[in-house]
């Protein structure tokens, strides 16, 4: 199967799933979901739910048993999206081409948005009525818990992301960008490989360790290409204002090593990430094509 | 054991435990974790801790068992309390005494410390390093993280706080105003009683639906006394500009009711919450104390 029908068929599954996550109706607060699902439903490109399908996949594992962590993930990445666009942090306003959340509701309602966003992700790992077609054990349930909290916490994501905020305006060397990225956008693209491959069954250490290499890499790659594409993507095709990062004297692989070896560190990121899948057989064929795809996209 | 010296051990569990959790260094972000245990370890009563372990004594659990629920809980109610504070939100500028988290540090640490506290919160119930005293099963922790996500979320607590937002300077009746509280603070006590309970040992349908009332009254209870002091105390005994929600024109028991009905509609509360316990032994008499000081807490 082609990637692009794999994608779109895991975008199909995650977006049913969410639709029933997030029902139509709210008998507490309606504005505050019409608001979590205008977040959720925006035309995303869901690559966390299809690495964590294409991982399940990888280790033989039918796509429903991953539905949660497909769905957990994503709402962790929506939520962090709402607050990230905050006025008081990369005050964005414009996402995919529409309205950030506080700028289409109000910003009380965008941190509410996301604070929710928040505890639904791991209500979806808890709770096993809210994806019913997944049999996963307590146990793997309670492993997803773990290493989605890590992954969005101090030492994942929110982490990255405050490292984020301090390092604007400074000059960073390689080491110190690449240990931002991979807590702020890393952390959770390594956790969607792992969750979607803990969904299929147990893994072995050097299967874990290989799988984790690979998610690394392609964790780095995915950054490296957002910082290439923030420069010569023009601003319709990105759905963000072209050049944003640079404007906000942010530090990204571009202004850091140029545009040329940018993309020459990309292309070694994709062969380390293919080269850590060499012991794994056409079941993960989808993870090698998802580190093609996430090299040479062009939005 | 008088219920003030069972409160201090409780305090003192639940900050021994905590400590653990928000240790004093972090290789990712100083800053981020600095603020995190500013806004944590600030003198709060730790109500929601103490009713965890009340709720684990009454059915024969000890303390340390139930060590994971009662830092989830205080964490997710830490995270709550910095997320209000924010102007967008309440837009107070002390919490106890002491300048509010975007005060001390400013609006985009605040998001973040809020956003890291809730994964925190569900790290604790995850992860069984954490809490190494602790020996809960799988299958009670997923329980404890099904519980506590549905508390927070839409449902519950942030469900409840996008009514309240919307609710400023609007008229409310009672059942509105319950309703709004119910979920807002009334959904993470109960979630505190139940989880509790939850540490020592499976509850059974007649226990939990009698648990489930009392942690309702209570919740109630809390609410209108707040209500209530908000309008009899001075700022310093509050720690927070005394009239605030007045000022800010929310809707409140004593608004609706007038002060004197808000006493006695407290009392009716207290009353409902201890006829609930009628089945239990002396094992249940910190969760009875805890009721009575609930409605005559002075602060």
């Amino acid at each position: 199967m082609p990637l692009l029908i794999f994608i779109e068929q895991c975008r199909l599954q995650v977006d049913k799933a969410l639709s029933t996550i997030l029902p139509d109706e709210s008998k507490v607060s309606p504005h505050l979901l019409e608001a979590m699902r205008y977040s959720v439903f925006n035309g995303g490109k869901r690559v966390r739910p299809t690495l964590v399908y294409a991982a399940c996949h990888a280790f033989g594992g039918v796509r429903e048993q991953a539905d949660p962590a497909a769905c957990a993930v994503e709402l962790i990445h929506a939520y962090s999206l709402v607050h990230d666009d905050l006025p008081a942090m990369d005050d964005d306003d414009l996402r995919r081409g529409k309205p950030t959340c506080h700028k289409a509701y109000d910003e009380a309602t965008a941190i509410l948005v996301g604070d929710t966003l928040q505890s639904q992700a791991f209500e979806v790992l808890g709770n096993d009525c809210l994806c019913p077609e997944s049999t996963l054990t307590d146990s793997v349930r309670l492993q997803l818990v773990n290493i989605l909290s890590q992954a969005s916490g101090l030492a994942g994501m929110a982490g990255g992301q405050a490292m984020d905020q301090c390092a604007t305006g400074s000059v960073l060397n390689q080491q110190q960008l690449e240990l931002m990225h991979s807590h702020k956008t890393g952390a959770l693209i390594r956790a969607s490989v792992r969750m979607g491959a803990l969904c299929a069954r147990a893994l072995q250490d050097d299967e874990l360790k290989s799988l984790d290499h690979y998610a690394r890499a392609i964790g780095l790659a995915f950054q490296v290409r957002d910082d290439i594409l923030d420069v010569i993507a023009d601003t319709e095709t990105l759905g963000k204002n072209q050049g944003a990062d640079m404007a906000l004297d942010k530090p990204t692989y571009v202004s850091l090593m140029g545009l040329e070896q940018a993309k020459a560190y990309a292309e070694e990121l994709h062969h380390s990430a293919i080269s850590a899948l060499s012991g794994f057989d056409h079941s993960a064929d989808f993870l090698r094509q998802i580190a093609d795809y996430i090299v040479r996209r062009s939005y």
